[in-house]
């Protein structure tokens, strides 16, 4: 069978990342990284061998992009390339509304070009949406919660470090139990940049205002950096009538590496959908994994 | 929209549970039970008002069939069913070869006659083989492990039960860790049986022969029955080039009800499915639910 031509778009943690769960994965081919015009020509030893373009079409055909820009370029970027028929996964991290309105507007457009989109395929949303969904097949009344950490939020913190006067900024992720966060942000600050202004910033964020947030100056950012995080999913529930049925999923990973595995995972799934945009729980499991049928059915099932 | 019409086959424990989640579920009807000619006439409080018959034929319309027979009369069961077009969802749980053997012979039938099958939908196989995929998905590299109970195991002590001379016999998954286990299996013997000849033959069964088996002779089986069951699954695997990210799944659960749930749930998904058999890895978790689109990309997700 043809390889998966895979191209990465961005390339930040993710974007490396990314890059390094194509190259494991013998059913893909890395075609190229797209970095912004300035990036292009920055040397590093993992690009080695790696064409490095700005424009997208300079890779010739490529069948998925993966979007490893911050989640708020994300719309704009998917729809430019959907529109082009290139398939697109992206792990699109605001909850809610935000995602509502990017599966629509995507689901539209691929329907119209061909193309397919996975969106929000990080670990969450992500791979704790696909438990939470099988955890509601499973004992379909009772409460889910979601204990997050402690660990840093890449999302929060690439926020956190758009604020004006803020040279570097951390935002960790503190689970107080039953779905209930506290956010401790780390700032470094520019020269003669405000405290006071900076964290009212932060905390007025719609990434931070829903939390009891805590933002502290330090001297450097770069110290305290850990990209370990983890996660405690739990749900009590009733299976038909029988109540109190009691399920746990929790996980100690490397953020940004898991990120980057389910995008590549994802961008093997992609190309097995009808035109159209979904979510993680939406697309069947077994699409995401690189395993003969007969192999699978042998030994996984 | 028209709730989805399911009959139940078979009214052992399965078959009780099923039902009471059929009947918990807004958008399905439970059109009748099927049982054997000589437990038709059976009164039992909970079938009150139920529709109750040796042949399918006599229910009208059924768009599913719940099959809770034993495992190794689901082949047989399974399809004459999908012959005749009623979809089917079963918890088929011989693990291997019998999976794959049953997945080829329904796939066939159904791609004739137009019906869908779920197959090998309890817990494990089911649910737990949804989560080994997904975790096969997040690190492809690395070992996973299944760790039962303990708990009572439904399938291997029907099994237990079936042996010449066994008057009731129930079978415990004793977990030793990283998945191997050890099975406690008590028996009470029919007047005059030879238990040497019963231990034998449970020791020699395929369901029994890989594992460390132990057989005591017991005077009441009924006084140790508990119904609870556990799984512990546990991966440590890599993302991409990232070692040692762990994943565990854990739960505590009455067995029977989540298998009657589980199979419910699958009732739901089997109809929004292609022609063809399915394991519950290969369709998508949110089939399982029943839960509007946009109510789900805004809360689930």
């Amino acid at each position: 069978m043809d390889k998966i031509k895979v191209a990465v778009v961005g390339y930040g943690n993710i974007g490396k990342y990314s890059l390094q769960a194509v190259k494991a994965a013998s059913d893909m081919e890395l075609v190229g990284v797209v970095r912004r015009k300035e990036s292009v020509g920055k040397k590093s030893p993992e690009l080695e061998g790696v064409k490095v373009v700005a424009d997208i079409n300079e890779l010739g055909k490529v069948d998925v992009a993966i979007l490893a820009v911050p989640s708020r370029e994300i719309p704009v970027t998917a729809k430019a390339l959907v529109e082009k028929g290139i398939s697109t996964v992206d792990s699109f991290d605001i909850h809610g509304k935000d995602i509502l309105d990017l599966y629509k507007s995507l689901d539209a457009e691929c329907k119209k070009s061909g193309a397919k989109a996975i969106i929000s395929a990080g670990w969450d949303p992500g791979t704790d949406s696909l438990i939470r969904t099988l955890l509601l097949a499973m004992a379909p009344k009772g409460l889910t919660y979601t204990n997050f950490g402690p660990g840093m939020s890449m999302g929060h913190s690439v926020v956190a470090r758009s604020k004006q006067g803020v040279k570097d900024a951390l935002s960790m992720t503190i689970p107080l139990g039953t779905g209930v966060h506290r956010r401790d942000v780390y700032v470094q600050l520019e020269d003669g940049a405000d405290f006071k202004t900076v964290e009212n910033a932060i905390k007025t964020d719609s990434y931070f205002c829903h939390d009891d947030t805590h933002v502290h100056e330090v001297s450097c950012v770069n110290d305290l950096r850990d990209m370990g995080h983890g996660v405690l999913l739990e749900r009590k529930g009733v299976s038909g009538e029988t109540q109190n049925q009691r399920f746990q999923f929790t996980m100690q990973i490397n953020n940004p590496a898991l990120t980057g595995q389910v995008l590549a995972s994802c961008a093997r799934a992609v190309v097995k959908q009808q035109p159209g945009c979904y979510t993680l729980p939406q697309i069947a499991p077994y699409d995401l994994v690189n395993i003969d049928l007969d192999e699978f059915l042998l030994h996984t099932v």
